[in-house]
């Protein structure tokens, strides 16, 4: 493999955790995912943002007490890297519910941390491509 | 003004000029402020991912020939900047419509670029904060 596809993988790992963390409703693991250096912020759906680890990780610890039943799945995550940060882009699908998150990562010290996550409903299904014209608000 | 004051204003400018550049479906602006060289992707709201420079400002085209009216206006902007990359979360109001948005930014050339813009709808409006127990979908 090389290095650009080992470190799209390590990316992608820290992206299955998320989602491992998310569905099993561990705040354990959540905690250790999100960065203790750099700033974070977090844009839940349909939320105001949310900024500081101490307000996130509240909102994380609110949501993982009840997580969302069936489990949240992550499907089709593509990841991009540029440097020392990289971003997950992945449909997400809790039943018949489909969302699209953006999860964005920083390197630190060896690992990928997560510093912002946005996630936001859709009507479209993974697979599908945009439509020419295709416009719901913007 | 501190180098990071600096740095952050000068995310927040080119924040500026999307919201110009979309507000006034202009697409020159808007396709100068794109990273020509970092791959680029987009999450419009309720759209799937956008993922390839050409993809995205063919959405971009498609968008701002049409652009929203009243115009779309960016509200509470905050940026972070993590060295050669940076993100900026703001509402963004088209008259009795809020959204949330993520513009992902990289330093080329000494310019700020987008690389990545996700945006979503919320019910919540600017200056509010999140309350406890407050949950949507997750």
């Amino acid at each position: 493999m090389s290095d650009a596809a080992e470190t799209e993988s390590a990316v992608l790992t820290a992206n299955r955790a998320f989602y491992r963390a998310f569905a099993a409703g561990d705040f354990g693991l959540m905690d250790i995912l999100w960065s203790h250096r750099a700033p974070v912020a977090c844009v839940h759906p349909g939320w105001p943002p949310v900024r500081g680890r101490e307000k996130v990780m509240e909102t994380w610890r609110g949501i993982l007490s009840h997580p969302p039943t069936p489990p949240i799945r992550s499907v089709e995550p593509v990841a991009t890297v540029h440097g020392a940060f990289a971003y997950v882009i992945c449909f997400e699908v809790i039943g018949e519910l489909y969302l699209v998150a953006t999860n964005l990562f920083v390197l630190e010290e060896g690992a990928w941390k997560l510093v912002h996550h946005q996630s936001g409903q859709t009507e479209r299904r993974p697979g599908s491509e945009p439509e020419r014209g295709d416009r719901t608000i913007h």
